[in-house]
């Protein structure tokens, strides 16, 4: 019953392309989680209304979050989290936390960082990339040379801090997507790695 | 003088990679403005930090900006003036109010978007473009199925609405690298198209 519920749901507003409209590359693109999680993030599916757009953007976004970095691939997705809290994302917070309960097996910091990460026991080197991620969603307008100077204080390097900045930039993005045109989260996040 | 005081003044907070540092493809993507406008966006000089990264953002958002869409350039050009003017982002609000005049050959529009868009005489369809844009620059987690009905009734398609959130949410991710990271726009741009 509740999965017939959710094959009826919509999970955009706009229309969402089927298996049969989608050319080759999506489709191929939508094999890699399908045998890796068992399921088709939702995100890859409606963004498939624009393959070409769907395309390059994830050629993007995999090598920023899964790419050659200073930053662990957990520390990006702890920004995607404490970013997508602070914009009040709900298919990014599930999603991203489900993907940062994998990488750290650690689900109650993952609850700390969704809720309201001052609340969690951070090093100092990840409160201050938080604390830039968050200005810079917040209030980007009003950064500082000052801002810059407590990452390197911290530890960070400029390519370091350049990444930080676009991790924080890029939810910036998918969060209005999201929440934007309705896009709601896959079932199977909510239990993943809890 | 003063333009010897322009080569001095840093165009960004952190590192940028002199023309000899940058690997050949980087070379190559600043050759084609370098050729058309005459100098290369300083956009493009600072995100060479991280080369992989930079050669991806471009392939999709100059697919997005001047690829196949519903949407004309210019108004693609008008959500980026808009929106950036909504994040207050000088960079951007700057470099694509240039963009727009040269699209366009109306710098008072151009001037009435970067500084208030209602004020300027768009017909309706353009003017709930713009709306949702805003909609979702400023409160994307209060958007609603109705937001997007009103993008239907003014007669935009839903391919064409995932374009303009796309280009909202483009703009959302590039205001805050460039208000973040302290770019600062080419000279150049102040008086392009007027």
């Amino acid at each position: 019953m509740a999965q017939a519920e959710q094959k009826t749901t919509p999970i955009a507003r706009l229309h969402v392309p089927a298996e049969d409209e989608v050319p080759a590359e999506v489709a191929e693109l939508w094999a890699g989680p399908l045998d890796r999680l068992g399921f088709v993030p939702n995100v890859m599916r409606v963004f498939a209304l624009r393959p070409d757009h769907l395309l390059r953007w994830w050629a993007y976004y995999d090598e920023l979050m899964r790419g050659d970095s200073g930053l662990t691939k957990a520390q990006r997705e702890m920004i995607a989290v404490v970013v997508s809290a602070t914009n009040r994302c709900h298919y990014c917070i599930v999603s991203h936390s489900a993907a940062l309960r994998k990488l750290t097996e650690d689900p109650v910091l993952v609850d700390q960082l969704a809720t309201g990460y001052k609340y969690a026991a951070l090093e100092e080197k990840e409160r201050a990339m938080l604390d830039f991620a968050v200005k810079l969603t917040e209030q980007s307008h009003r950064s500082t040379e000052e801002d810059v100077e407590a990452l390197r204080l911290a530890g960070w390097s400029d390519e370091e801090i350049m990444d930080i900045a676009q991790v924080a930039a890029m939810f910036n993005f998918t969060n209005r997507l999201a929440s934007g045109l309705g896009w709601v989260p896959n079932a199977e996040y909510f239990s993943l790695g809890r």
